[in-house]
């Protein structure tokens, strides 16, 4: 199964050059674990979830240490009918039939327990789709009610759910809602931004 | 039905703040067609699409004529299930049975012949999604050949397409991708970036 995302930093300050490029420094850990490429638009990273979401909070994490606002937003997805599979993607958690919807809340639930501490107070907010199915909006609500019980949930808005928290469990928690909704080897997408450091009220 | 679009827009500068409340002057003339809501991550911008396109046009427009390297982000949707009617979003474009994909790929492709001039140019990339249906990829592909023949095509990429011209044409172009395809009363949504002056090379 073909897994990455289209992934754009923007640091509003006028050394938004220099915030991106101090930042990619994050990313060195796991180049051997992505296909990286990068235009004028956003960064391809090929690889899986359990590689790619801990790579997307350390690269955010390192530009919002540098106090200025900053924020991710990325186009992740899984299983696109119209994408090869390949080897750099491989991760076993797809494997299998899909269990019940309560029990892979509960595995969610379990799994952000053990979120890294990145100490950095982060704002998130995602729309999951599900894709290529009739009953999709069953496992969308069941996402939701995952975020709302994940301890980082804010409110509901029209088209996307705000959580809020530290960086670690944010992106522990969209990494869950990525890969335990829709089927283990089905189409699903997650439109993503994550801010910090905004001087807007919450 | 309900449509609108949760965005966000990002000028790279230390002045960040002024230049998104100067350019926040170019939704004055949608604001009594749309519902308007803001927080610290996103403004929800609700109503039908022949008004969301020009609104996020003309303001990604009016903060990319600062000449600061400008993003605009949208997370566009039409036809969830779980949102409510609403009777700010009329629009009489999505009555009607859907066409054959031939004929709504000529209609598209004709009306973005009528795109304004902005003077700004721009590059963009979208991910079009068709939920709850099994032929979902059909209408992608179908919209990805009518954005190959709009004229802004640029290449395609992993999850998404990417497309670059004139902020009217391009906004017009999305228009048409997130109206004509998938079913007129189904779940269609955008994943949207739009950029203006980045210092890197396309």
């Amino acid at each position: 199964m073909f897994s990455g995302a289209q992934i754009s930093l923007y640091p509003m300050s006028d050394d938004f050059v220099g915030v991106i490029m101090s930042a990619l420094g994050a990313l060195d850990p796991y180049r051997d674990q992505l296909r990286i490429e990068s235009d004028d638009i956003s960064t391809l990273l090929v690889g899986p979830p359990e590689v790619l979401f801990p790579a997307m909070r350390d690269l955010f994490s390192a530009s919002a240490r540098t106090g200025k606002h900053c924020v991710l937003s990325a186009t992740i997805s899984r299983g696109c009918p119209g994408e090869p599979d390949d080897a750099i993607c491989h991760s076993t958690q797809f494997d299998g039939p899909v269990a019940p919807l309560a029990e892979r809340q509960a595995a969610a639930l379990t799994a952000v327990q053990d979120a890294a501490d990145m100490d950095v107070f982060s704002v998130a907010q995602l729309s999951l789709y599900v894709l290529g199915q009739g009953n999709h909006m069953d496992e969308i609500y069941g996402c939701i009610d995952f975020l709302k019980q994940s301890g980082t949930f804010e409110k509901s808005k029209h088209f996307v759910t705000k959580l809020n928290g530290d960086a670690g469990v944010l992106f522990a928690t969209v990494e869950q809602a990525f890969c335990r909704f829709g089927p283990p080897q089905g189409h699903v997408t997650i439109d993503l931004t994550v801010s910090a450091n905004s001087p807007s009220a919450r």
